[in-house]
């Protein structure tokens, strides 16, 4: 940490400031430079992390070093983690596709979605049970009925099941019938959820808030990693900005970057992160260019009946065209594909 | 709702359009223009709102006409929402205002905290016994403990306490306690929490989230008043935008915008709105210009050795000058103020 | 400057940092961490001010520590910048008011809106000759047809003039017919208008580009003032954000902001913060509570006809009632209005 | 366009509406709804285009139903647009490259780049003559001479130049030495510039402005090919979010959504879109896969003595490796490279 003095600060209030690091057993360097003068400050800084120093007498702002997450990042653990459901590994060579329905409509609509992914080459069956909707007068999710299909199409097809859990009520029961817990973008900071599904050792895939910089959203990781489960993923679905023309605006530069911040595998959602289907194969070859090790795709046999998220979904056909393609891209940047 | 259709939209579409509303008992009309043909749709918009219209052959876009919440509306409700605690009204010719520190750290501090906003004309005391913080390595609240220490400052100064619930557990908890209860700005969409809120009586302040749009946050309001709970209350505190010089962006047009397209009362929060103490005074003055109902102000009663947002509290002193000049404002917009 | 090197730097990378200063006769501090290693440059940043650091072998990070403007900064001089026009002050102790329509769009438009903000209160008549519009199709402006009708109104009413110049080339012949020269939010960066408008002397309103940041607003500043003109007034108007309910949002903190950081007047103008004619009344009260020294106002004798941002005119009986309105919150917060 | 009636407009309002609309020639369709009226527009909405409806007695809002840019538009013009220079084809099978230093520092630096980036396959050198920069104390620019050095590049090594004109006086200088005219960011709405550069024939790369929606850059390019010039490509450079970690957020979702939109060609720089040069092959790639045109990339001989963005700028050994992937991807994707 770096503190900044004023340009007029006295030595007392210098002295303000060492008296204190000092009492906290921190060590500190001044800078006096000729505008400004500066304090580093050595030593383990989370005896400062709620000490609000930029309002000590004399100090004019006060910068971080070190990123304020641990177990998430990089430096504390430099090889890739690889995230093993049965046979199939997250953040390996292998490309991962999820894929299916934004929501568990009926046993026909999931059922046939499930055997349209699964011939095109996806490994996960993704399907919301429980939906998370801005208006409470839009459907709601069939709830554990819809948790029950998902099981079902998991037993004909052989697809691994992710689905979200919106409460900490509900994780035990979501645990019960799906592979991977999606934490929806809505919930990234819900921090008592975190927490519980920290303590379970089920996979997580952690959307990104739709306002959350990438340090907050590896800070979310990191309350899942500190409760001791480390099958954390990230998935990138767009954050908000001012164009409206897409419903979000899907960050691929996220996925370079969260592969040089730390060593989650990344999954990138391009159904949400545009909310138009035309747009959806374009950007699913531009997440595996950039580095991506997985993506989830809303496919529906019929969007133009679907309950929710019709507009941004892909028939089985397009589904199938895209698999195609990306297949060809993963191989163009040295990965695997089913 | 106006569906738009495609420049080359054929006969065909169009008639599968009118198809479908005819099988939902709407009605519509047919309007040709020269470069577009329109069909607006009449009747209950409920029977399409999950219907995506919008991929269906020839169809360009789809534009909502009515907003989307119907109990939170003005159109619904015309006169203001009035609530009232005790004998406090929020909403009314009164300006109400809560203060307190952000977190509640220990019975002195809150004490202090606690018998200075009193003397200085606060009405609520705020304090935050559970704490949602971005790393899990910060101090998280006293939470049960710390709930108790302002039921007790209640008992001592009269002030009534507003207070955060982070989920659904803890509900019944924190009613025992609290005269309001708080929905944080992370939360503003955690449903489960909205609809367990709307179950009860209780009076709310609901925090805009970060990004919420005001359609948004007047839907997260409609989750609560469809349960039952009429008492909610909107609590402007910044959103998130490029400027990084203010901790958030306080949008104080939110306020005469939420008094035109609804009834429900308007608080604003300036220390979360500009993370700085040195603007709050400023903001908290214009948002009584700007014909807010209330204030929600951090005051610490030494803000350098704060545990949480010590950098955006005011001292005593500053928040009694403070509430001195805002009983001038008050006045001068034909408002009282104590 | 802060130099941030990797946790692994090497004992070579760091003298190949330590080198570089020392060869542009910096000093520098070196602070070891247990985490990091920190560099502290001492002497004239301008030095380093197009090297980037934050490549060289070794670097994390690079954080500036002083602002990058200096004219500007109320470091260099702390008192207020006051801006005399004739009889007028900008920047002192009285509320200054510009109004007027959008657009000059006629003799008798101009006319009959000049004395209406006149006899309200104004001392100034706001109006474009240039105009820039998002579409080549939309009406442009009289150009200096405009500027004639502008002058003619000043010469029947005595209100100043504050209108609009677009590029270099129209610079003289505004200056003939203008008392301050307006600089567009979309020309904010135009880095050769700046310059050229530095080297007069005319008043300048230079409004806060649309997302610009408060850093970037006052290196814009800084340009006109590094050529020699010390006239320079800001004006906020608000900033791109998702919301879309208002045209912008109107950043009211920016002015408290400002007034911290430098020594320039601001204005704030909520008929383009908002978009909202309805709005306007409450922002403008907003602005001035929240330390304002003036306003600029669109006001138009028809709103429904004006040829350009008809939506967010004022009609001049409700510009005289905000006037009146704003006297009172004006003395209020210790200002004189009129 | 539609426009929407308050829930409670009288028939003497709508027929304020209707009257308004017959006099301009103009048809209607009135549709009564259950909680609204809505007004569909028939005819030349341009003869709309500047009254405020929207303000009119009765209307809530008013909706416009056609894009507001005609020949920029796939509607007007369904077959992609080809710019050719020379032997180069830009917007056709091909994938193009341009390369080179953010700025032209110095012969050897110009010469040193133009000669890697050829080889290594860039068709066109990219460099700055004249620098709008934040700052003005940092550097602007070599001016003429940078534009005579770029001249002898090209004469060197056969490269067509690419670089940026940033005020109307500078055009027919620019013009002699260029190949192609760059409108940076900051000038996108720089309406002089656009209609200036209109009138000549000499092809543009026009930079989406920082925070420009789609349609605002397809309505900047209108400015161009409503003068004449029907030679425009679109160049994405990322957007201003509140994402800080990377320098802007580049938006890969505009390309294919102009694609859908227009029919003009789409360039993408990565290097200004992350300001990170670690980033940029991940993006470049990514840019590719999701079906731009071609790619605008900094590279430099020595980037941490780079005067201007060397953060951001790769070396030519990383420069060439790109290449090689580039054109594995382009291939991928069925296009062609080099």
């Amino acid at each position: 940490m770096v503190i900044v003095m004023d340009v007029n600060a006295t030595e007392e209030q210098i002295l303000g400031i060492t008296d204190l690091l000092s009492s906290l057993n921190l060590g500190y360097h001044i800078s006096k430079g000729e505008e400004r003068i500066v304090i580093g400050v050595i030593g383990d800084k989370k005896r400062l992390q709620d000490k609000p120093i930029e309002i000590m007498d004399g100090v004019e702002k006060v910068i971080p070093i070190v990123e304020s997450y641990k177990l998430a990042s990089r430096t504390f653990k430099p090889e890739p983690t690889i995230i093993q459901i049965d046979d199939i590994k997250i953040g390996d060579q292998n490309i991962v596709v999820m894929a299916g329905p934004c929501a568990v409509e009926s046993r026909e609509q999931l059922f046939e979605s499930a055997i349209a992914v699964k011939n095109a080459g996806a490994q996960f069956l993704r399907g919301g049970a429980f939906k998370p909707r801005t208006s409470p007068y839009s459907f709601q999710g069939l709830e554990e009925e819809g948790l029950k299909m998902l099981f079902e199409a998991k037993q004909m097809t052989g697809l691994k099941i992710v689905t979200e859990v919106m409460d900490v009520h509900a994780i035990e029961l979501v645990s019960k019938y799906a592979d991977i817990l999606q934490i929806g973008a809505r919930n990234m900071q819900n921090f008592s959820l975190l927490k519980e599904i920290g303590k379970t050792k089920k996979p997580v895939l952690l959307k990104r808030g739709i306002s959350a910089t990438i340090e907050e959203w590896l800070n979310a990781a990191e309350y899942i990693l500190s409760e001791g489960n480390k099958n954390v993923m990230l998935c990138e679905r767009g954050i908000r900005t001012f164009e409206t023309y897409t419903r979000n605006t899907l960050d691929l530069s996220a996925i370079p970057a969260i592969k040089k911040l730390s060593h989650l595998p990344v999954i990138v959602d391009p159904s949400h992160g545009t909310g138009l289907w035309k747009l959806v194969p374009s950007m699913a070859k531009a997440s595996i260019a950039a580095g991506a090790d997985g993506l989830i795709i809303e496919v529906h046999p019929d969007p133009k009946n679907a309950l929710s998220d019709g507009a941004q979904s892909l028939t089985p056909g397009n589904f199938e065209i895209l698999c195609k393609d990306l297949k060809i891209i993963a191989n163009a940047v040295g990965r695997d594909f089913i």
